[in-house]
C-alpha cells in the first residue's frame, strides 16, 4: 500500500473532544472519523486490524467447535417477547415500525436468535454440546458514549450461544470457553487482563465472568486479592469487614444545626465516619410512589448493581422533593413514612454507639444499638467493597483496580430455552429444555483496548499480530533518484513477502518518520542516500525503539526473524 | 464438521411458501431458517459460503486498489439531509428516533457516509481515482420480499465507492471495476449472466450497469439483441420501432357502446391494437392535485422507470373516480381536464388513421391523423421495448429474457461530492468537486442466485469456490465396525487436507445419499462393507454424477486433482 494513495490523514495536532490516549492517536492517525456522537467510521487501516482481530476470534471459536452462522440485526417484537426482553431493556435497544406498521428491534444480543435458529435443528442429548457463534454489528443506545472505539453505539461483535443437557456439561463447555478467551487476547496483544466473577444483569442467569483489561482509563471497578485467586467486578464483590467496636450507649437526641452530610455531622460531633448510619433514597424505575431507603454504614458505597438484585428492578437516585423525608437528617428510629421500602446493608449489623439522622430538621440520635433497637430486621449486602476490607476467601486485604470490560460469559440456564419452548430428548425420552451459554466479545472494543495498552508518547504500537502492516517501509529524500528507484524495486520485493505500508511521498524525514510512529507499525525499515552507500537499510522496531543495520541482502531474512519471533511470543 | 453436531436439519418435505426451487433446497438442506418475513437467519453451511463469497469478493476488490473500510449502519439525518436523499427515499429506508429524540436511519447505501470519510483525507488530484468499499449488513424495508435470498429486508453487501478528477480517469477505473465484477461473478460459478445498461433511479448519475443473472424466475426484463452488444434493462432499453401504415382518412366519431379496452374496440372495430391509442393515468406521489395522462399505441406498454425520468418525480398508476375522465374512452381529441399533464409516447409519432377515445361515454374517434390533428405536440419515449422490435444499434430483431439483479454499478458525477461539499486541488490549484462511481455486490443474493442456476432436481449444486465443504464423507453402515474404524481413521486424514463433512449418522444410505444430494457437495465419498473389501471408495462427482471407484491410497490424490480441476475452470 502507497501512502500516497492511503485514504486518510496524519494529523499534526492532537484531536479535540477526547483525553483517552489511544483514541487520540487513532483519530490523529487516520485509523477513525467520527460520523456523531457514539458513531464512527473505520478508515482502512482500523478496518485491517479490525479483520484481523476477528479472524483470531474466528479460529479460536472453530478451535472449541463453534459453527459460525448470521443472524438478523433487525428482528420482530414478537421474539423478544417470549422472553420478556422487549419490555424489560430500557432506552438502549432501538425499537422502531415497519413500513406495515409491524414492531421491529437492532438486536444488540442474540439469545432470543439463537434459541429460535436451534430449536428443532438439534433435537437429541447426544448431539450436545454444541456452540454457533457470529461476528455482526450490534447497535446499542449508549447515553454516554466514550473514549472513541471503547463505548461506542455501533459496533461488531462476536457472540456465541451454547448449549447442553446438563450443569456439569455446561461447566466443563464454559471452561473450554474460557480458556479459549484468554488465548484470544493473548494472541491479538493484550497483556494485564484477567477474568473476574460479574453481575449478570440483563442476561439473567447464574455465573458469569467478565474479561478485564487493568487501566486507568477503565470504568470498572475491580477487586483483587493480591494473595489469593479472588477477583470480582465491584458490582458482585464480596468482603469481610472488620466491624468497628463503640461504646453501648443509650439513646439521645443531639442537636446538629446545619451539618447534614457524614462528613459534617463527623466534624461536628468528633467522630469518624464508620461510626454512622447514612440514608440513602432511591426511585424504583417505572413506579412513581414507592421510595428505597438504604441505610449503611458511613464510611460506605451503595453498591447499585446489589441493589438492583435485591429490589428486583432498575433503581435510579431520587429528588426528595416533595417525598416528606428531611433531607440531611434522615434515620433508621421512627422513620415512617409511607410508601417506602427500607433495606439495611450488612455494614451495620451488630454495631452500636451509631449517630443516625432524627428524622426531623437540625437533629440527629446517637447510641444506636442496632441489635437492641431494630431486633427484627433483615440485613442484605448492597455496598461497594472498600479498598482494605479483607479477602472473602483467605482472609487478606483487597485492593481495587479499574478496567475495561473486553469480554463476558454468562451460563445462563433454562431462562431463554424455557420461555422460547426449546426442548431436547433425554436417554430416558423425556423432553428437557436445554441449559444454555453466552459469550461476547467487542472487536472494535478489542481494537481500542489493545491500543490503549500498547501505545506509548509517540504514538500507537500495534502487537504483530494485529498491525494493519507489519512493515513502514519509509525511503528518506525520495527527490534522490538513487533512494526512489532502490525504494521501487525494494517496495515490489517486500511486498510479495510482507504487509507493507510504503511511504513514497516526497516530503521531509520529520514528517516520515513522525507518521510512521504514530500509525504504530511494528517494523519501520530507512533507506537514505547515506544508508544506500553503505548499501544498508536501517530497522527501527516501533516498540523498543531498537535500530538494527542490516544489509540490503539480508534484509528479508532479517524481517522474516523478526515478525516470526513476535508471532511466536503471541501465539505461545 | 460431524453432521450429527450439525446445527440444522434436512427435511424430507419441500418447504411449504415458495416455488422456486433453490429457495426450497436451501430451506430443506439446512442452510436458511427464516426469522420473519424477508428476514432470515443463515445456518452454519450458508454462513460458510456467505464467507468465502465474500472473500473472493475482497480479493478482487483488493486488486483493483480498493481500501477496505467500515461505515456505520445507524446514520444520523443531517448526512441525508445534504444530499436530499432524506426526504426522496420512500419508505424502503427505516427511520427512527434515538434516544436523545434524535432523527437516525438505516442505510441501505452509503453514499452520504463515503463522501463524509473521505472528504479531506484525500485532498489532491494526483492521490485520485481511489476506491473504498465495505462488506457489510444492510436493511431495506421492502415491501414484497420474495423467493429467500433473491429479495430480502436485510442482507450482507459489498459496497464500493471510487473518486476521480475527470471523466476520462473516472471511465477508465469503472471500466476496471466492470472487468472486477465480471471475474468475480465468474469466480463464485455464475455462468450466464450479462452486463446491462441500466437506471440509475434513486443513486443519480448519467450511467450505470446492472449485472443480470439469466434466468426466469428473474423479476428484471432485459432487452438483449442477438446480433450485436446491445443489452439494456427493460427499464432504459429504446429500439427501433416499425411503425405501422394505416389509410389516413378524416376524423369521425364512432359509436363502441361497452367497449372500453383495446382488445373490445380491437374486437369491435376488427383493427388491431396498433391502430389504437391507449391512455393511461398516473398519479404523480406527493401531488394529489395533479394528473399524468399517457397516450401511447395500444400494443404497447408504458415504461414507468421512463416515465418516472420524463415526469421527474415517483408515479403510480391512477385510480380515476372523481377525475372526470371517461373511464376507457379517454382520447387525445379535445381532451380538456384541467390539472392534466399530457405525454405522447413516440410510438405515436407520425401515424395516421388511428382510433382515441372520444372521452365520452360510449364514443371513440376514427381517422386520427397525429401530424394534423396534434400538430404542436413534443413526443417522450415512455414504452417498454416490445419482443422483435428492431436493435437501437445493429437494426435486427431484438429479444427479452428475464434477469435477477446480481450487481450494479454507477457512474454518480458530482451529485454527492458537489451536495455534500467534497474538493479537491487541481493541477492549476482551483478546487473542484470530484466525479464519483459506486458499485454494489449482494452476497446474499449472490450465494441465492449461483444456488438457483446450478440446481437440479435432487438438490443445490455448489461450484467449488464457494461450497461450504469441499467433500462429503459418506460411509454406509457405519453399524459395521471395520467400516467405522477405517471411517474415523480416514476423516481425520481427509479433514486435514481437505474441507470435509463427515456423515457419522448410523442410518440408512438411502437418507446418507439424499442427503449428500440436496446439500450439494461437490465431491461425495462412499466406502461401505463391500467397497472395502476391494479397499476402494466411490467418489461421485455432484454435478455431473460421474462415478469413481478408487484405491483408498489414491484416494487423496484423486480428490485433490477433482478439485483443482474445477478451481481452475473458475478461476481461469
Amino acid at each position: 500500500m502507497r501512502i500516497s494513495k492511503l485514504v486518510g490523514e496524519r494529523l499534526k495536532d492532537s484531536a479535540s473532544g477526547t483525553n483517552v490516549k489511544s483514541h487520540n492517536f487513532l483519530l490523529r492517525a487516520g485509523y477513525l472519523k467520527q460520523v456523531c456522537n457514539g458513531i464512527y467510521s473505520l478508515m482502512p487501516p482500523a478496518q485491517l486490524v479490525n479483520l484481523k482481530i476477528q479472524n483470531i476470534i474466528r479460529e479460536e471459536m472453530n478451535k472449541v467447535g463453534g459453527q459460525e452462522v448470521l443472524m438478523p440485526v433487525v428482528m420482530p417484537k414478537e421474539m423478544w417477547e417470549k422472553s420478556g426482553r422487549y419490555y424489560s431493556i430500557g432506552q438502549e435497544m432501538v425499537r422502531f415500525k415497519d413500513r406495515n406498521d409491524h414492531d421491529m428491534l437492532l438486536g444488540m444480543t442474540h439469545e432470543e436468535a439463537a434459541v429460535h435458529l436451534c430449536s428443532n435443528t438439534i433435537k437429541s442429548y447426544d448431539q450436545l454440546p454444541y456452540m454457533i457463534y457470529q461476528i455482526q454489528t450490534k447497535f446499542r443506545d449508549e447515553a454516554r458514549p466514550r473514549a472513541g472505539l471503547i463505548r461506542v453505539k455501533e459496533f461488531t461483535m462476536k457472540d456465541a450461544y451454547s448449549f447442553h443437557y446438563d450443569k456439569e456439561e455446561l461447566k466443563d463447555y464454559y471452561q473450554k470457553v474460557y480458556e479459549s478467551y484468554n488465548r484470544i487476547f493473548k494472541r491479538i496483544g493484550m497483556k494485564n487482563f484477567i477474568a473476574v466473577k460479574s453481575d449478570t444483569g440483563m442476561m439473567g442467569g447464574e455465573v458469569a465472568h467478565e474479561f478485564m483489561l487493568l487501566t486507568d482509563i477503565g470504568e470498572d471497578s475491580i477487586v483483587i486479592c493480591p494473595h489469593c485467586d479472588y477477583k470480582a467486578n465491584m458490582e458482585v464483590a464480596t468482603s469481610i469487614d472488620q466491624k468497628p467496636t463503640f461504646d453501648d450507649t443509650q439513646l439521645q437526641e443531639v442537636f446538629t444545626g446545619d451539618a447534614k452530610t457524614i462528613d459534617e455531622v463527623c466534624h461536628l460531633l468528633k467522630i469518624q465516619s464508620n461510626q454512622t448510619i447514612k440514608a440513602v433514597c432511591y426511585a424504583i424505575v417505572g413506579d412513581d410512589t414507592n421510595t428505597v431507603v438504604i441505610f449503611i454504614r458511613g464510611d460506605k458505597e451503595v453498591n447499585e448493581a446489589k441493589l438492583k438484585r435485591v429490589v428486583g428492578k432498575e433503581v435510579a437516585v431520587k429528588d426528595l422533593a416533595e417525598t416528606g423525608f428531611v433531607k440531611g437528617n434522615i434515620g433508621c428510629i421512627n422513620l415512617n413514612i409511607p410508601n417506602t421500602k427500607i433495606i439495611y446493608d450488612t455494614s451495620l449489623k451488630g454495631l452500636c454507639g451509631m449517630v443516625t439522622g432524627a428524622n426531623k430538621e437540625g437533629y440527629h440520635i446517637s447510641g444506636v444499638n442496632l441489635s437492641r433497637d431494630l431486633p427484627n430486621i433483615e440485613y442484605f449486602d448492597v455496598s461497594k467493597v472498600n479498598e482494605g476490607e479483607c479477602c472473602p476467601i483467605c482472609g487478606k486485604p483487597l485492593t481495587i483496580k479499574k478496567g475495561i470490560e473486553i469480554g463476558n460469559i454468562f451460563q445462563l440456564g433454562t431462562k431463554y430455552t424455557k420461555s422460547m419452548d426449546m426442548t431436547i430428548t433425554m436417554p430416558d425420552g423425556s423432553l428437557v429444555n436445554p441449559l444454555m451459554a453466552c459469550y461476547g466479545i467487542g472487536a472494535g472494543r478489542a481494537l481500542a483496548s489493545v491500543a490503549e495498552e500498547s501505545c506509548d508518547d509517540k504514538g500507537l504500537v500495534w502487537p504483530m499480530s494485529i498491525t494493519p502492516w507489519q512493515v513502514y517501509f519509509c525511503p528518506l529524500r525520495m527527490d534522490d533518484e538513487n533512494v526512489k528507484a532502490t525504494a521501487e524495486k525494494l517496495n515490489d520485493q517486500l511486498t510479495q513477502k510482507f504487509e507493507v505500508l510504503y511511504d513514497d511521498r516526497n516530503i521531509s524525514a520529520g514528517i516520515k518518520l513522525t507518521d510512521s510512529e504514530i500509525m504504530g507499525i511494528p517494523l519501520r525499515v530507512v533507506i537514505s542516500p547515506r544508508s544506500l552507500q553503505n548499501g544498508q537499510a536501517e530497522i527501527t522496531i516501533r516498540k523498543s525503539g531498537e535500530k538494527i543495520m542490516i544489509e540490503l541482502d539480508k534484509l528479508e531474512e532479517k524481517l522474516k526473524l523478526l515478525i516470526a519471533t513476535e508471532m511466536e511470543e503471541l501465539n505461545g
